[in-house]
Formats: structure tokens, sequence, C-alpha cells
């Protein structure tokens, strides 16, 4: 699982930053979390195949955080896709886009599934064979969920050495799966935790973004390998982060130390900071595992 | 009076190109004409202040004429605008505005007048001291029109020259708005045509976008001193063009020499055409008064 960041900007436009939108690689899909205008135009620039982006996560329905989706969406269209598409967010998203759609007289070419979130708990709402979608309730002047993605257990791996010569493949798969074989001939039973070892362990990645101050997120979070987690203001604007719910780099850190994650990038800074230092500097007071995440940057999960 | 071009791309989305956005620019104030997905981003690199954008116009509600409306007007907002703006366009657009900004739970803090189009025929929709619009019915797949932007004739030049020394101020102003003025004290009268020359001609720029071929508009944008045309396709794919109810580059030429526009730009092109070379060959051998469009240039009108 890799995380590419596309946009850390917050709510104001400015030169050079673009709005929130991640994306949460695996080896054959993507997942998209948030769509901030101009999306489209950063996955094209970065050479990343929108038809495998099969699942859409949006946090909030501020602009900042979905203006590109009606976009990406009808150039998905018109790219003859005919993938479908698991779209989850707030309620009011879907008649948003239908809104337009009937508008621009659109009918999609492809399946839109959509799931609406929860803001009041956490719950699972998506699961297939390579990871799973939870939901973090955050705390925003409009309903808002964070994500956090969990990439299953990988496959277990062979041993082998311990396996006999002309070993056949369709065993060897099964044995991978954690299943046992009975050679049908010899009844030979071959167990699989005898020839196989543990795969590479689960992973997390949790989103947090917009939120104020909220520990009640720590135990949802507790295990990630890496998370998001938004930092709008420094500590002399706390009391602004606290009346636009918003967090302080500070407080993001105090998360990052409670939930004793291995690591947490922030973002969403205000725009009326020109460069991340106080942030850092308020932040690493805290916790040293805060960094400032990066526009642009990959991170191996 | 000039125009800024901003984007000429067309539906897909193409490295390096923008969706359709153009600024046509008075000594004080911009009309915005479409507003594709970035609009926002474009004006902010181009450092042109999104406050003197008093007027927007709407072709018609496909994604990349308007994806970008959203963003701006919700920009405008959190800069704290209080100057009302006019914006023009399909019926639909003001419910499309709607339901983002009640899911934002946003409130403008600045009056939004809409005018709704009528694209079965061509009709004087605004006009101040500056400029009049009005609107170019078009030939699309869903309602569209375009813009016909007349900047009104300037104000008459003073003849310094012809006047009594210690002239009143307030005076000249009259005799330059076209007023004959009478001397309170020596009932003197004089007359405007006297002491003024005629101000800058009235100029007239036209856009058409996006639209099958359609002679009907040559009697509308027959005046204009720059016309704004779209040629999606080149000769080979007319039938493509006849069927999507867009242009080829000879088309739109033939529309520039019927109407005797002074320049003709041609934008729009589909995303399958790597350079413009095509289509300017085969507008220029029907009118020389055709030039492909330059995204990012400004041109004076």
């Amino acid at each position: 699982m890799k995380l590419t960041v596309l946009g850390i900007g917050s709510a104001s436009p400015q030169v050079g930053k673009n709005p929130s939108a991640f994306l949460v690689s695996f080896s054959n899909e993507h997942i998209l979390i948030d769509c901030g205008e101009g999306t489209q135009y950063r996955l094209l620039e970065k050479s990343i195949k929108v038809s495998r982006i099969k699942t859409i996560c949006i946090s909030h329905l501020h602009g900042d955080h979905y203006f590109g989706l009606i976009g990406l969406l009808s150039s998905m269209n018109l790219s003859s896709r005919k993938e479908p598409m698991t779209l989850i967010g707030p309620e009011p998203l879907l008649d948003i886009l239908n809104v337009q759609f009937v508008a621009a007289n659109t009918s999609l070419g492809f399946e839109l599934n959509f799931i609406k979130t929860d803001n009041s708990k956490s719950e699972m709402l998506f699961e297939n064979k390579t990871f799973s979608i939870e939901t973090i309730p955050l705390i925003h002047r409009v309903p808002c969920t964070g994500y956090k993605i969990t990439e299953k257990e990988g496959r277990r791996h062979l041993i082998p050495e311990k396996l006999p010569e002309n070993f056949p493949v369709a065993f060897i798969n099964l044995l991978k799966d954690g299943e046992d074989v009975t050679d049908p001939l010899s009844q030979e039973v071959f167990k699989s935790l005898d020839y196989t070892r543990k795969g590479e362990p689960a992973k997390v990645f949790s989103y947090c973004s917009d939120t104020a101050y909220n520990p009640a997120i720590v135990p949802i979070i507790g295990a990630s390998d890496l998370v998001y987690h938004e930092a709008t203001f420094t500590k002399e604007l706390e009391a602004r982060a606290e009346k636009t719910q918003h967090s302080t780099a500070e407080q993001a850190a105090k998360i990052a130390e409670a939930a004793e994650v291995k690591k947490m990038i922030l973002g969403h800074l205000s725009s009326r900071y020109k460069t991340t230092d106080r942030h850092f500097e308020e932040a690493e007071k805290v916790s040293d595992r805060v960094e400032m995440a990066i526009e642009g940057a990959v991170y191996k999960i």
C-alpha cells in the first residue's frame, strides 16, 4: 500500500497548492480519498491510470474536498469506462452529482454504487480481498468522516525448498491461500503451515480531515502505520481552530502521541501561513511521530 | 476592451490545456465567459483580481464550460466579497449551485443576480455604462448560447485648445458626456460638439462555443472586431461534428467570411489532435480572417 499526496491545500486557493486529494494504491487498484478541484489534472500529470480507481471516498461537502469529483466522473464516462465505481460520502453528494448529470444530459456508462456515510459512529463500509474501509467520525461544521484503510495481511509466502519436485502449481496457490492440500493419488496431505510462512502484515492508513481536536478517534486510528491529520492553525489561533472546527498542529501531534501511530503527516494549513515551520515546531514539541505532509510525495505504508 | 484566454481545451482533460474560460476586461471590471474546472487557479496564477469580476456568463451546462464556477464563487465568498455578482446562464445552473451551497452550509455574503438564458432567440440581457451583453443562440446537444459583448463608444475627447482659460472642470465632464453647458453668469452656451471630438468607437467581441455549423449567427456577430469560435474537428470528421453538434475549422472559417468579422480565433479542439496545424490549414483556405487561439494570450480588441 502506498499513499500519493495529490493536494493538501485548504479552502482558500493558493498558487502552487492543490486542494485535498489523496490516492491510496494497491498492486492493481487505487482508492481516491477526497477530490478537490483539479484533481483529475493532477492524476493526468502523474500518469495515474484513472481506470484503476475503483473506490472514491469523500470526507465532507466543503468544496476544497470534493469540487473535482463531478469533473473526474464525467471524464471517466467520456473515456468509456465500464468498470463499476464505489463512491462513499455524505448523503447529499449523490443529488449534487445527479443534478449536474441531468443538466448535461449525461447517463453514466458505468455503475455508481453509492454508500452513504453516517458520522455518528465508526463503521466498516466496504471490504474486498485486498482492503477494508472504515469510517472515522470527525467533528466539523458539516457532517464529516475520516477513513481508515486497512490493507489485509498478504498471501502466505511459499518455502519452495520444502516442496517435492514437480509439485502442481494449482496446489501451490491453495497452500499460499492457507489451505491444506491432499494429493488425489497418494492421499498425502500437505499442510499450508508446513510449506509457507506468514505473508506481509496488515497495514493501516488513516485519513483525518477536517476536524476539531477529537481524542475520541484515538482508539480507532491506534494501529495506524500512517495517519494524515489536518493542522489548519498554529497554537496562537487555537480559539479560531475551535470556532471553525479545525485543529492546531499541537493538537494533531497530541492525537499522534495518544494513538501511538507509527507516523503522522500534517496538512491543510491555512493559506495565511507561508511556510510550515511554525506548525512543525509546535508539533515536534509534543511528538516525534509527526512530519509535515509534502504535496506530490509518495509514502510507502 | 481586451480578451484573456484562460482555457481552450475541450471535454477530455489534457496535460497543459485548460477547459473553456475567457476573461473580457475593461478599465475597472471583468466579464468571465465560461468557467471550466480550475479557472480560479488560472486567475490566481495571472494575478487577476477576482473582486473585479462583476459578471459571469455561462454558455451551457457541459462540465468543461462550468465545473469551475462553484469553486470560484465559493472562494469569492471566503474572501468576504460584498460586491454583487451578475450570473448569466441556463436555468438549471442556479439549482446546481444552490444544492452545493446548502450542503456546505454556505450563505453567500454577496448578492447573486441570476439572469437565465433562452437559446431560442438573441436577446440583450445586460447593459451598463461600459458594455452590453447579448446572447447568440447556438446549436448544441444541450441548450447553449454564445455571448456578444459590445463595449460602448468611449467618452468624447476634449479639444483643450478651443476652451477658454479657467474653464470649470465640472463643465468639462459634461462636455465629454456629450452635453451642452450654459455658463450661469454669462449665459454663454458651450456645445459639446464644438469642444470635443468622437471617443473610441464601439468594439464588439463575440463568443461562439459550443455549436454545430450555424449560419444563422452571421447577422448577429457581423460587426465583431474579434470572435472566438469553436473548431472541435477537422474536415474528415465532419460527420462526427454534425452528430455531436460541433464545428469543423472549415465551417468556423465560413462563418468568419460570411460575417466579415475583423478576426476570428479558433479553439476547443478535440483532444485527439496533437497540433493545430490541420485546423489552421483547412480554415486558412476559406478565410484569412482566422487564427488559432492561444491559451494564455491576451488579445486587444
